[in-house]
Formats: structure tokens, sequence, C-alpha cells
């Protein structure tokens, strides 16, 4: 019974968006990662959507390249949080999936997050965070997870004082 | 029984669309012209091209700004030939609907025309160019109006050249 | 108690902001809004943040334009969902707040939205869609309004219509 | 008899247009494909599209980068429908060929496409969709192209799954 | 006995070409100034560069926005230099005009200058420096300019003192 | 005997670049400032830079459109510290300006700050800190102003709840 | 006596720049290939200016990256015609020379050609194309490399042709 | 004791940033060189500030990458002059970075430098030319600096005359 569905819409995206599988992984965050399109198959989106929607997922993270659609597509069909990860794939260095994804009318909000994997990252932070607001252990597990992120600044800090002297 | 459908996504981008309806009708085309949303009304969008499609049209125009799916949505759902004019409707100058639109991927184009005004009327004369491939009076139409487009030109230069003596 | 806050770094910026706070008030959500500035008052930023989520907020909007760092800096101080609105502020288009708004790195997500006034209501939306994860009655708000925005749609086609005849 | 022709400005665009000629010749439709150039043959670029129209070319496929005006070029000379390949051969990303593409002035549109290998496919499907109006066989192909993108959607999901299991 | 023809695309650039004629004038360079259209009227434009160029016009220059091909098409006619004025005419800030002109393909550059009424005098300063090669007495005129520009500088320094004291 | 100089580039920055004097007032800086041009009158900007120097000047804010060479030519003159205010100038948004400014190769550096009146102020700040390392009484008042651009955030949150009730 | 002055502000645009040597020395025109900096060597490129324009140096092209300003230095101590080459020296894909170099103020023209080879070739075309104004055998041998580039499209054309069968 | 400290957001920043300690060095200007993250180690930076400048750091640069908010936070603590590198760290080309930390809000000025190495030599010259107000020494070095890149391009000149004879 996943808590959080991650789509990304080609199987080419999966470099880019496996990264937020591994964060909601470390987190103990049951989820379903799939291929689906807006385009290619909008009545296997809607069918996955209302499945996982019934099943208990609670949020959704889209990841789409070019005309990013997808993450738009599913805002239209869930009032549960959709997250947009868009996707660098093809030579205009992403900004065309960026602003398809985030630049969606009142309504229908998708909340994006950074392009490809620093992006994939934090889909499924964002994703842990509006879980934890009703999982205390959860909440833990990433006051936890900043803390070592502040531990690798310190350990990075160290290593070039080192590599200096 | 109209030929082509004109959908927006919103009542407020009908100045930027209205030139598109004055240059089909000019051309004696009949069209439908109604507001849709990729977002807000995805089943009317979807009856709608259905509908449509059943009862003859040809050829559908989809104007939209921001993060701008509609055509895009009615690419997924018709192989009717889909032209997507993107309207500046944000700070964005319009650089999110031209991208939004243009970029699909494989197997779902839209023909993108222009932005604004100057785009509208364009996917109305894309419309009408596809559909005179069958229609030798519209071909002749055509024609006749890029003669006319050619004299515009001509009385522009003289009166560019009255106004200099 | 308010359940979501909403910061905006300066008071000129509240013309784009304020349709946020009229979103959250129509849906019935108890939020605080105030003006306070990563860079002027970085200490009233945290301590505002520290105060408003022990007191049960849950969600904390910011908005911002140029180098917007008011989201980034609220993100970094809590692990309640931060959303973040950028806010046209410079000849640049906003295209300054939305890259220092949403580009940012792994571990401190901000859910960012469009641009000014449709972004300011889609970051209220996403607040609603976050809260009803946990409130059936602020879920059938969400769902009677999306109704609305449909009915608004079919509205809009019966006054072109009409216009048309 | 070719029903469509591909142009391309420059022989160094094969890699990016062949992907065109390559759906066209799985869906049975017959085409020219050649060089030319809006600069540096323009007189030879003319004969062409005056010789294919009169021989039954439906469609005119332009490919070109930079200051991209090959299709616009051809736009000028024929009502048939110009359809335009943007392709990205400068450090600019493909944007100086997308908008050289896609802002055309009133009266002579050209149907822009995404850049590159995934706008030359879909410049081939868009042909396909208009030369489909009035050729059911051809509409049908085009049906069961997109049942397999979907099938494709399916598959990959199933590997996915498979992968991770 | 034009030494240099000023073309543009449609008339509704006048006010952002005419401060090229009025350069020219003020130099006393003679010039033909007319409308003439890449795509509405490429017979005439290329009667025009024939007729102009054989009566001893030298340079051409060409102001054009949106999917700016004018300048391209006359460089394509001629040897003579064509020196180009991108024109802001769409929501895209000009960025469309500027690299539809200056992306030119080896052979036939367009020697493009900045957008819109700045452009335009330079445009014709341009031209009159390219004339001057052969022309001691313009050569003398453009000094004798320059040194005004100077001293226009030198009094808005002065004035600005003057505002202060 | 002023400790900053701020050279624009043309009187038509004035309403852009007057704020920077502003502050510099408000703190008791000495500063001259003027008109001068990197290309109209590179003598008279090299004189001015020398002289400037020579009597005691520390900083030099140079502010300028378009293709903004004023601050990258006054580097090249002199060691003393030079801040660029990129100004709005042309359609394209202050993007030319800011590039021009910022991206100097290495060995001459420009301090750049934000576009236009934003940025004037900045620029001021910039050159009060920098002078303020052998000024105890400057620094003391950059930190009263700070105090006041807080007081000013708890201000207008103040009345913007006053507002509101 | 060189006819033409080609400056790069840097050795490492050499490979960028060399194409338009290469062109100019294909058509027989002298020229003084060298680097100097608008920055790094203002009293140099003046020097280098002064000494070539007395030599009979009739055009000057300028190579440079980033806020790429020695076009527009050379162009402010001459009358001569300078061309511009945009040159691709950091991230910014080469948007930082482009604007740096064409968006010049009214007086101090830079005739700028395209991005890096294209754009150094096409610097070279520009040069011959003024220098030919006074060049009967110059402008015979433009037009025959005019030729050659038609022939090579027809070459390409049947290349493609042949690998087809 | 350093008198410029340099402060990363990360360590993989570190190829970028790593000229910047290099032409300090070369200065013999004392520095600090860490990784501190105005989102991971807000404390850190904010006690390394204080630290830094209580023993006598005058001047601060730092480097970040994306939504760059590192310098701001610097500028929000310390009334010392801040210096921004923006670096190159997404697809974005690294204008992601560059407008996040130079279109600082007024009061809180970033004295930004071009992207990446480029910029992380200039951000050490800016810091040495500012201390060299105060240190007629490092005048001297920095001014000597300036002779060698000045003999350096004359003999790229020379080595570019010998590559072709």
């Amino acid at each position: 019974m996943p808590k959080v569905a991650i789509f990304m819409g080609s199987l080419s995206d999966e470099a880019n968006v496996r990264p937020c599988a591994d964060v909601l992984e470390s987190l103990g965050i049951s989820y379903a990662f799939t291929v689906t399109s807006a385009h290619r198959t909008p009545e296997r989106t809607e069918k996955l959507v209302d499945e996982l929607e019934k099943s208990g997922c609670e949020v959704f993270i889209c990841a789409a390249g070019m005309a990013a659609h997808l993450a738009g597509a599913v805002a239209a069909r869930t009032i549960k949080p959709v997250i947009g990860i868009p996707v660098t794939a093809s030579s205009l260095s992403g900004m065309d999936a960026l602003l398809s994804t985030v630049m969606m009318p009142p309504g229908f909000p998708v909340a994006t997050v950074a392009l490809d994997k620093a992006g994939a990252r934090n889909a499924a932070w964002m994703a842990a965070q509006i879980l934890a607001l009703a999982d205390r252990d959860l909440a833990e597990k990433i006051r936890q997870a900043r803390r070592k992120l502040k531990d690798d600044v310190e350990k990075a800090a160290a290593s070039l004082q080192q590599g200096k002297s």
C-alpha cells in the first residue's frame, strides 16, 4: 500500500528519477514507481491515479521532460498534493520542462522542484515533509537526515582543510 | 457541422484568439469556438473532441497560456491535426506557453504557430491550407487572400512614398 | 492558531500575494499573513517560523521577488512543507525569482508554484491540498471549489456562444 | 510520386532529420528527401516546391538550424501545409532555430514541431495525420502506431517492475 | 539614384525604422525607403534588389520583426553588404527577430545591429561608414557627427552639474 | 574631493541612477556624479578616472545599458574597485546590460549589482561597505541604516496587520 | 599592407576565429591576424587600430567572448566598418558575447555576425562584400564562391539520393 | 588571521573555486577556504562570518550554484564587502546561480562576478583591489600582475605570428 507514487513519462528518465526512489527508500516510505504518459497512456494514468488514491496513496510525484504535462494531468485528476520534477530531455536545458511544470493555472497547483537529479531528491524530501505532518517518526527521520547533511558539510570542510595542509 | 474547432483555455484569451475565428469566417469555413480547459474540464474537453470529430470536424485549434497543456491533451485524444496557439498570459513573455505547446513528445505532434494574435491568424490559415488539400474552392480563396496580402504591401509602399513627397 | 503562514519579503508584493490569503479565507483555513525578509530581518524570520511552528502552523508560504531567498531560508529552518511564490519585481520578467526559488539543493525543497497572482492562488490551493490529507471537510471544500471552476468554464462557454448569436 | 517532401538545409542535419523519413517509411507514405537551402539555393528550392507540388506532393517538411528560414521560404511559395523542424546547430541550444521557424507573420504559417529528433518524428506524424484526413487506411495505421506507443509504455512499466523485484 | 536601400517588412515597423532614414538624410546620403516582405512579396523583394543594385545602390538595410527573414532573403540575392535591424514585434522582446537576423549560415552574412530605434540609427551609421571608404567628404561628415555626439556628452555632464548646484 | 565617482553612460539613465547618489548622500559620502561614455567619450572617461583617482577617489560606480561597456572600460584603467549597475535600456529586459557588465575576463573584475534602481542603491551600499573598512563612523552609519531597514519591515508588518483588522 | 584586420581577445579563441582567416585567404584578401584585448591591452588595441588604418586597412574584424567589448572599443576608435564575432566562452552559450557585441549605442555600430565558426566565416564574407564595392575582381570571386556553395548543396542532395538507393 | 574568506556551498564546486584561492595566494593575501552552506549549515555560516570578522577578515567571497543563496545570507550577516561567484551546477547554464546572486534587494549588495573559473579569479582580484585601498604594496603587486597579463597578450600575438610564418 504505497504512500507515494512516482510516475515518470518515459523509461529514459529513469537515471534522473531513480534518486527520488532512493530517498524514499532511505526514509522507509512505501512507494509505487512506474512509467505512464500524459499523452501516450492518458487512461492508464487516470486509472493509476484513481487506484493508488483509493489504496491510500497520499502524494503523487511526476517526472517528465520537454512539454512536461504529466504532473498537470495528474493534478487535474486528484486533490492529493502533486509534486513535479522537470527533466532535461531536449537541447533547451530543461527550461521547457520547468516552465511546462510550474506555470499551472489557478486551482491545479503542481509543487515544482529543481531540474533532474537534485529535483528528484527534493521531490522525495517534499513528499516526506508532507507525510511527516501526521507521522512523528518520519519527522524525526527527516531531522536526522538533515543532521547528516550538516555533518557532511563539516566533513567536507575538514577534508578540504586536510587537502591543504 | 463545423470543419474546424477552436478551443481556448480561458475566456480571458478571447482578444488574442478572436482573429483566428475572423480568418476562418472570411474564408467561409464553418467552425465551433468554445472555452474548455485541460485541467478544469478534462472530461468536457474529451467529450467535445469526440463529438466534434464524429460530426465531421477535421482540424482542432487550441489556444492556451502559461503551462499550455490544452493542445497536447487534445492531440492525445484524436488523430486529426491539432494546431496550437501559445498565448502570453504571465510575465514570462509567452515563452512558457510556447515551450509547453511545441515541445511535444514523438507520436503526438502539435502544429505550433506564433504567439498571440499573429499566431491566432496563422492557426486559421494553417487549418485552411490543410482543408484546401481536398477543396479546390478553398485553395483558390487562400490564393486570393495571399494576393490581397501582396497588394497590401504595395499599397503600404505607395503610402510611404506619398508621405515622403 | 494559524494552520498556514504567508510571508512576503516586501509590502510592495502585497497586490500579488493577497489572492493567496483570499483563497485560504474562502476555504476557512486559518492563516497568519505578515512581512518578513530573508536579508533585512533574518532573526525575525527565524523567530516567526519557530513560534508559528510551535503554535501548530503546518505549511509555510513564502513570496519574494528578484534573488528570492525567503522560501529557501524558511525551508532551512523547518521541516514543515514550504511553498514558494516567485514574484515579478525587476525587469527580468520574474525569471530571477523563479530560478532563485525553485532550484534548491537536495534536502531543502521549496514547492514552487507559478509567478505572481496565479501562483499566489495556487500556493493556497497546494497548502489546502496538503492540509486536506488529514481533514475530510477541507477535502470536500476543495472538490466543491473545483466543481465551481468547472462550472465557470461551462458558463464562459455559454456566454461566448451567446455573444456570437 | 511523393506525397510528402522533406527538405533539410544542410547535409549536416541528416542525423536529426532521418527519423522523419523513418516514420514516413513505417507508415508506407511516399516521400522525397533532399537537401536544399533558402540562402544557398533559393531557385532550387522554388523549383523543387513547384515540381513536387505539380506531381502531387501535399505536405512539405523543412528542417533547418540557426536563422532557420527554409520553412518560411517554402511557406511563401506554396499553399500546401508546411511543417518546420527546428534543428540545434549553434551553441544557442536551438532557440535560434525554434524562434526563426515558429514566429511567422500572418498569412504564412509554419506548423512548428519540437527541436531535433523528437521534432523530426513528429513532423512525420503531423504529415501523416494531415494525409489521413483523406485516407482511411493511413488513419488506421496511425491508430495502430499509437496503440504500439501505448503498449511500449506498459512494457516499460513492466520492465521497471521486474528490475525492481 | 539611391546609394542605400531601406526595406522594412511591414508599415507597422515605421516608427522604429524612421530614425535610420533620418540619419542618412543628415549625412546627405541618397536612399530609397520602402515596404517589402520576404513572405508576402518575395518577387517584389527580388525585383527591388535587382533594380536598385543595377542603378547603383551599394548597401541594403532590412528591418523586420518576429521570424525576421527579410535581411536573409536579400543577402541571398545580392553580394552588396546587407545590414539587418531586428524589430521588437511580439511579446518575445525582440529576441526572435535578433536571432532570426544574426544567426545566418556561412556565405550569407547579415551585418546585424541593435534592436529597434538604436539599431535603426546604427544601420545608417554602418552604411555611411561603408560608403565612406570611397568618399572622403562623407568620412569627414561622420567624424563631425561623432564630435557632436562627444559634445553632447559634455553638455549632458554640464547640465547634470548645473541641476545639482 | 570625492571618495566615490558615479559615471553614467547617458543622461537618459539618470532616473535609474539617481538613487545611488541619494544613498551616498544619506551616508555623508562625498561623490562626483557625471555623464561619460565608453564609446562616445573614451578620452574623457580615461581623463576623469585618472584625475579622480589622483584626487583621492577610491571607488568607481558605472551605470550603463545595452552593450554596457563603461564599467569594463573603467576597470581596465584603474585598480580601484569598480562597481557596475546594469540599466534596462532596450526591449531585452536588461539582460544585455547585465551580461555585458558581469561576464568580465580574469584580471578586470566589475562588482556587478542588480538591474536599475535596486542596483543603483546597492552600488552605493557596496561602495560604502568598502570605504567603511577604513572608517568606523561610516561603518556605524551603515549598521544604523540596516537597523532602519529592519524597522521598516516591522512597521510594514504592523501596517498589514492593521489593514486586516 | 593588410586590407582587413582580425583581432581576437584571447589566444583561446583561435579555433573559432581561424576560419575567418581561411576565407579571407581563399579570396586573396590581405589581412593581419593578431591578439589584442579591450581590457588587458587597451593601448595596444588603440595603437594597432591607428597604425593599421594609416597603412590602408579598411575593415576591422573583432572576435571576443563573455562581456565582449573588443569590437565596441575598436568601433569607438575608427570610422572604418567594424565587424563583431561573438565567441562562446562561458557556460552561457554565447548569449553574453552576442548581446555585448550587437547591442551598441547609436553612433558606434558593430556589424555583428553569428556565433563562433559560422560567424567567423561570415565576418570574412562581409568584409569581402564591403571591399568588393570597389573591387570588381573580388566581387567576381565572391560570386564564384557562392556558385560553389550552391553546387555543394546539389552534390549533397545527390549523395543523399545515392545513399538511399 | 585571514584577510579574505572563501566559502563554497558544496565540495563539488571546488574545481571552479580553486582558482580564486590560487590568485589570492599569488598575491600573498592570507585567506580561509572552507565549505559551508546557506541551507544545510546556516548556523555554521553565521558562526564563521562572526568569528572571521572578529579576527580581522575584511572581504567575504561566496561561491554557490543553482538557487545560490550563500552570498546573500552572508551579506545579511556582515557589513564587510561580500563578493559572489555564481557556479554552473545544473542544466540551466548557470543562469540560475547568476540571477540568484546578483539580483539582491536594496541594502544588501553582493558584488557579483562572472560564472565559474573566470569569476573565481575575478573574485580574488576584486578582493585584492579592495584590500589594496589600504595597502600600497598590494596595489603594486596588482599593477605588476596586470602588466604580466598585458605581456601575455603580446606573447600570444607573437606566437600567433610565428605559427603563421
